[in-house]
Order: structure tokens, then C-alpha cells, then sequence
């Protein structure tokens, strides 16, 4: 078992017992292996692969699952080949510093390889073997850092298992309440599940971890949109990751005789839904900016072809990387909602259900991406992103920023989730040489 | 068994077996007993009654239950105690039938006694009940009719057992397919379902009735809307039962991330079921008349509140009078699918699942109808039935006529389904005054 004392002092033995290396120019330049890094984003693929299955079928490795467990095990092995001593922390999170100096606090990078079912090979499989080279292209040039290089395999990131806001990343990051343990996903106690991959729910608190625990973090991840790809720029620098407001929707009509009931006499939540489906569409749509409102859940009661809906219940959501457009988001549909209430003779209720801050890059770390794009001769683009991230939950602990690279199609969250060979080399990198021109600085 | 032959035979038997009454002025005017009729409907609401309920709190009377079974022994019960003969055909249904010559075609009356789950107390048995009164009232004042007064309880009406496009009265009208008898519902075969009620599928064909069988149908109900209750009229005369076209809608869009793509960029399929909801709405409302379009369905998929929908799946219907409007308003909601799929970057393609035709009452069965509330003192009024009925079936074989009796705040298909027992003895009352008057006149 890892209580925290006993997991710093760890933490502290295993960088003091690495050896130190001193960088001279004359060394060769540092470098990751693409092959090797294709080569693991290969191998991780069998676990959570149907059988007889190819990698472009994908994957289906949800967190805490049994090909979940094999693909951790793999990669504490991988980290052990590459001398460096995997530590897993109370949340199961798994960390794996290598050099610097131990006074200094360490750059984190990293990501996740836990999949949604039917997921594809790229979604933070490709960050965290990033990582790894990353660590052993700067042993392999024998660099000598300033501060620790600390990779890290963020235990569980989609929301399968255990709902929205169960991320591991979360616990570090200092979000956890009373009875977080107790939920119940898939018939299995979230406890029982940390336990199944050696983390300690009896000490959970053990893995929240303070503001300047980390120099910084840098995340690499293949962009989940379009935007890369169409543009055809290899390397996005990412502004910051969208928040999220997600509303419930109830709206209460009358349930009535579809023949009988004349079309001036109807309370329809059917109707009702359909027009704030609309004006969510309409109020996302008319402001500049790149903010998003949809709404991907419907159920209307009875729905039956004859009978006039009587009460309705969909989700609406926004998102954006302003805490602000998203309250004047919320506040343009609820004054919506009102009225189409009025038109339509139903009642609309709006909750707002969840809420994810929205999370900004470092602007320091988002210029050393730049510059490291520049320096690798690769052209890039700023953007944000849409999709939720780890790096969202460090934001709130240490300067934070994330590196993109295209996704074909913008596909994501499916076995056509494709991201080129040399694109994943780029992306592997610019991460490399980011982390680099970090460790040049005391802060950002 | 009861073959068609058998069925005829045993028919003109019954109808010259039973003593023949000559009218005569110095008799007392015939008249229902409202007492009666009542105590009826409320000893047949015990079946399909959940223990310890009211009559007030509905039933549950589904054509093919044990309730069903229950309810049409004691009914058969109810029409032997009133001395004339029940006949069950092979579809299940009950025929009863009293004096007349015998070279006459009867008058036919009657409705149903199956109820939907949950239902109410009065959709078809107060039509089934007065039926009964009225024979019992010709009987009691001894008056001779011209044509042989029959009673009918068809077997099955409400859409739950089998689906839509299965009632027993539509067998009758003609409408038999091959493989009818072959489908299957709540694990139960029809065939089996109609031998469960004494009818005989395999000679399911002697249950087709041609033109000229009946000299004409009247049938009784309560409106199953606010027409009357509204307007504070007692006696509706129908117009006509409206038709019906069902629609099943399917919508293609692209499902994708609800953070990374862009509003311009999406195809939104549940965007586009809101569309084609609204343009139903807007194409039903915006001319004169009284169609009506619903959307009472929607599945999206895949329903999540985080993932833009890929594919919705909605039920459009239109009903009115008017064979001509439907497919005009058909054609209406064809072209403006087309533009909501070119908008909305989604194909929309529309199907005709199922028509109804609509059924227009005979105008000399309206003016009769009219005429017996004159002569009884109540108001009256036209109107269309948007509901369908069993009458719409027989419509096709001999005129057709349906009197309306109001249903309080338009509610049917529930518990709180009510009519006053006022009113109910106010609709037999026109019922035996407007089969008196039909029986006068050798065709209508």
C-alpha cells in the first residue's frame, strides 16, 4: 500500500537514484524512434482487439476492464525496459520520472490508454507512448535536465465507466467528494475497481496533489476534429479546452388523441422540443466564435405514432472556452425556452445538470509549441479543443498545454479513428521539443 | 363450428322464431332505461378492474385478456336474459338480432367492448349497451318493426391486440389477407387469439359480409374529443371518420463529437427531425379545415447527450375527411423534407406505412340523427370523428351513421375518460329514435 508519505519519499529515492547526465553540444541531437513508436501504438492494440481482428478494426479497452489491466501491466513493463521505476498512485494512475535535479520540480507529460467501446488506436494511446520516447530519446542523447522529466498514464479518462466526471485525473487535480468511491458502474464498487488496478481507495486522498507539484504539463493527443486535417497543418497548438454547460431539458405538455385533438388546441411536447432543439442551434449559430450547442438526447412520453406527446426530456449542451459566452449561452436559452413555452402551451424546465470549466494553455507553453513546430520544420495552427482532456484537470494545478495532431476525417471515439504514421512522429516530436525548451525555464 | 351457411340459417331461424309486435299508437312510446344502462356499464367495468379500484379508475379490458373473455360471457349472458339469440361469427364477433320481416336486410348497431391497457369506462361499451336498450325498448313496447333490429359487439377494436389494421369489424367489411390469421402478438398466434373467443379461424373467411347484408349501421360513442363538451351540445352527428396516412420518416445524418465539430460543419439529424416536426405542425395548421399532422415518434441514435445524432427515426400522420387533402398534404411534406435534407446536410426519405380511408356518414343517416335529437329536445351538432371506429369499416358495405355523445375535456384512452350518465341516456335515447326513423325508410 502507497500512502502519500510513503509514495513522495519514493518519488524522491527514484530521482536521486538515477544517474545524472551532463548535456554537451557535442552529444548527438535528441530524437524519438517513430518505428518504436509505431511499433508499441501496434502492440498495445491486441489488448481489448477482438480475436482474429486487424488494427483498423479498433479497440474496446475500457477502464478497469480485463484488457484494460493487460495493457497496463505491458506498459509497466515497457517503462521498466526502459530503466525508469513506474510508480502507481492511490487513483492508479501510473508515473515514471527519469533525471533532473531533485530539488526541482518535475515537467509532467503524458495521457490516458484506457478506449470507449468500439474506440479506435490513437485517443491517448499516442500521448502516452510519446512520452516514453521522450524519455528515451533525452537517456539516449544523455542529456542532462534541469528539472525531472515525469511521464504519466492517466489510469481512466472516458467517461464509460463510472459517468461523466469520474476521470482519475480529476482525484489529482483535488476534485474528490465524500461517497466518490461508493458509486456503482457495471455492478463493481469504483473502489473495487482502483483496487483492480493496484491503486489505493482506502487512501485516495493520498493522490490529490498541490499546486506546484509540477513545473508544467504538456499533453500530445490527435485532435478528435477536423480542423488539422482539412487545413492539412500537422501540428495544432491548442488555446485551451472548452468548458462545458449541459442543461436537462423537461418540458410537460398534454398527452392527447392525435385525431381528435384540433392543431390550435394542442399542448405538444413533441412541437415544443422541436422548436428549442432549433433555437439552440440558432443561438450557438449567431455569435462569431467557435462555440457549440447541441442537443443529442430526446425522449418524448407516450411516443406512440397516434398519441400527441405529453412531456419530453432532452439534453442541451454548450460548449466553449469562455466561462462567460457560456452563461450568456444558458441565459439566451432559457429566455428561449420561456417563450416557446408560451407559444406552445407546455412548461420548460431547464437544470443545468454538469458543468466542466473550461480550461486555458499556458500562453508560454502554447509559443514553446510554436517555436518547437517551427524548429522540426512543421507548419502548425492555433485552435481549441472541443473535446474534454486530462490536461483540462492539471489546468487547475500547474501552466498547462496541449499538442494536436490531425485526425483523418476528424473521426474520433470509433475503429476509423485514423491518425498517419508520420503525423504520430511529428506530434512525438514537437512534444520532445517542447518539453525540452521548458526545462530551459524556471517557470512559464 | 359455425359455417356461413350455418350462420345464415341459424340467423332466419332466429328471425322468424321470435313473436312479431304490431305498432299501434295507443302503446306507450318506446324508451331506454337509463337506470339499466348505467347498472350495465358498471358491472361490466369489473372486468379489467384492478382489485380494490373504482370505476373511476378505468380498466384494462384488452380484446383476447382473460377480462375480455370474462366480459363477453357475461354479455351473452345479458343479451339470452333479453330473450333474443347471440350469434358469434367466426371473427369473434357477437350478433343479436330481433323480429322484423324476414325478407328485410337489418338495421345494425352496436360498437365494442375491448379496451386499450388503462383505458376508461365508456370508449365503445356505452355504444354496446345502448345497443341492447334499444332492442330491449322495441320489445317492451311492443312495437313490430320492418327490418330485423340487430346488435353487434365487435371483437376487437382498439389497435393494442395485433396492431393497427386488425380489427375483427375490418374482416367483416371484406379486408382478410392471406397470413392474417398467422400473426403473432404478445406471443399468441391470431388464429389462436380468435379461437380464445369462440371464433373459427379456419373458416375465417365466412365472417366477410357483402354489400346489401345490412340495410344500414348506427353506431354510438363518446366523442374522444372537446368538440361537444366544449360547445356544451349533447348529440354530435358525424360527419365522417376522418383517414389516415402514416409516415415513417428516416433521417441520415453523420453522427460525430458535440465538441469538435463546428456548427456549419454538422449533419445533424435531430436538427432535422425538429425541422420536419415543425414544417408537420405548420403544413396541417396553415389551411382551412380541420386536418390535423402529428409527430408522435422519435428515436435518435445514438441518444447520447454528448454525440450529435446520426440517424432519427419519427412517425409523421396526417387525418381529414378528405382522401384528396392527405395526399395532399403528403405531397406537402414531401418537398419540404427534400429542403430540410439539403439545409441540414441530411437525407430524409418518407415512407407510407399505413393509410385509413376516410369514411363519410350517409347524409340521410345525419339527417335522421338530426332529427330524433330534435324530437328528443337536445341540441346537436356536425362534426368529423378524428378517432377511427369500427363504423368506418362497415361504411364499406352499407351506409353509415355515428352518433356523438361528449366526452368531458376531450380526454379518452384513460382512466379519466367520462361522460355523464345523462348524457349517455341522452345517446341511447337518439340511437332508438334514429334506428325507428331508418327502419321507416326502405333504403337510406
Amino acid at each position: 500500500m502507497i500512502t502519500r508519505r510513503s509514495f513522495l519519499s519514493l518519488a524522491a529515492a527514484s530521482a536521486v537514484a538515477k544517474p545524472v547526465y551532463a548535456f554537451r553540444s557535442s552529444q548527438s541531437a535528441p530524437a524519438i524512434d517513430a518505428a518504436r513508436l509505431r511499433n508499441r501504438l501496434e502492440r498495445l492494440s491486441y489488448h481489448g482487439r477482438k480475436p482474429g481482428a486487424a488494427f483498423t478494426d479498433g479497440v474496446s479497452r475500457v477502464a478497469y476492464s480485463t484488457a484494460d489491466l493487460t495493457a497496463r501491466a505491458w506498459i509497466i513493463d515497457e517503462i521498466k525496459g526502459a530503466e525508469i521505476v513506474p510508480r502507481i498512485d492511490a487513483a492508479g494512475n501510473i508515473f515514471a520520472r527519469f533525471g533532473g535535479q531533485p530539488n526541482q520540480p518535475p515537467i509532467l507529460f503524458g495521457s490516458h490508454i484506457d478506449s470507449v467501446p468500439n474506440g479506435g488506436n490513437f485517443d491517448g494511446d499516442l500521448g502516452t507512448f510519446s512520452a516514453l520516447e521522450v524519455i528515451q530519446a533525452v537517456q539516449a542523447a544523455k542529456i542532462q535536465t534541469r528539472h525531472p522529466l515525469e511521464m504519466v498514464v492517466w489510469a481512466h479518462e472516458e467517461s464509460t465507466a463510472f459517468g461523466i466526471g469520474t476521470a482519475a485525473s480529476r482525484i489529482v487535480a483535488g476534485d474528490l467528494q465524500a461517497g466518490d468511491m461508493d458509486r456503482v458502474w457495471n455492478g463493481m464498487k469504483r473502489s473495487d475497481a482502483i483496487r483492480r488496478i493496484a491503486g489505493s481507495p482506502d487512501q485516495i486522498e493520498t493522490a490529490v496533489r498541490g499546486k506546484g507539484t509540477w513545473h508544467s504539463y504538456v499533453e500530445l493527443h490527435i485532435e478528435q476534429g477536423g480542423n488539422l486535417d482539412k487545413a492539412k497543418i500537422p501540428i495544432g497548438v491548442v488555446e485551451g479546452i472548452v468548458g462545458i454547460h449541459r442543461y436537462d431539458a423537461v418540458i410537460e405538455g398534454l398527452s392527447n388523441h392525435a385525431g381528435t385533438t384540433p392543431m390550435n388546441e394542442r399542448h405538444d411536447a413533441m412541437v415544443a422540443a422541436a422548436e428549442l432543439t432549433l433555437a439552440v442551434r440558432e443561438i450557438a449559430s449567431r455569435r462569431q466564435g467557435r462555440q457549440v450547442g447541441t442537443v443529442g438526447r430526446i425522449e418524448i412520453e407516450p411516443n406512440s405514432p397516434n398519441v400527441i406527446a405529453g412531456r419530453a426530456t432532452l439534453s442541451v449542451e454548450f460548449r466553449d472556452l469562455s466561462e462567460q459566452t457560456l452563461r450568456e449561452l444558458g441565459d439566451a436559452i432559457k429566455t428561449r425556452a420561456a417563450a416557446i413555452g408560451k407559444e406552445t402551451g407546455t412548461t420548460i424546465t431547464l437544470t443545468l445538470a454538469s458543468t466542466n470549466v473550461p480550461a486555458t494553455a499556458n500562453s508560454g507553453i502554447q509559443q514553446a509549441i510554436t517555436n518547437a513546430a517551427a524548429a522540426a520544420g512543421l507548419e502548425s495552427m492555433r485552435l481549441p479543443s472541443g473535446a474534454g482532456h486530462d490536461a483540462q484537470q492539471i489546468a487547475k494545478i500547474c501552466p498547462m498545454g496541449m499538442i494536436f495532431v490531425p485526425s483523418v476525417g476528424g473521426i474520433s471515439h470509433s475503429p476509423k479513428e485514423l491518425t498517419s504514421w508520420e503525423d504520430c512522429a511529428h506530434g512525438a516530436d514537437v512534444l520532445l521539443k517542447t518539453v525540452l525548451a521548458l526545462d530551459q525555464r524556471e517557470s512559464v
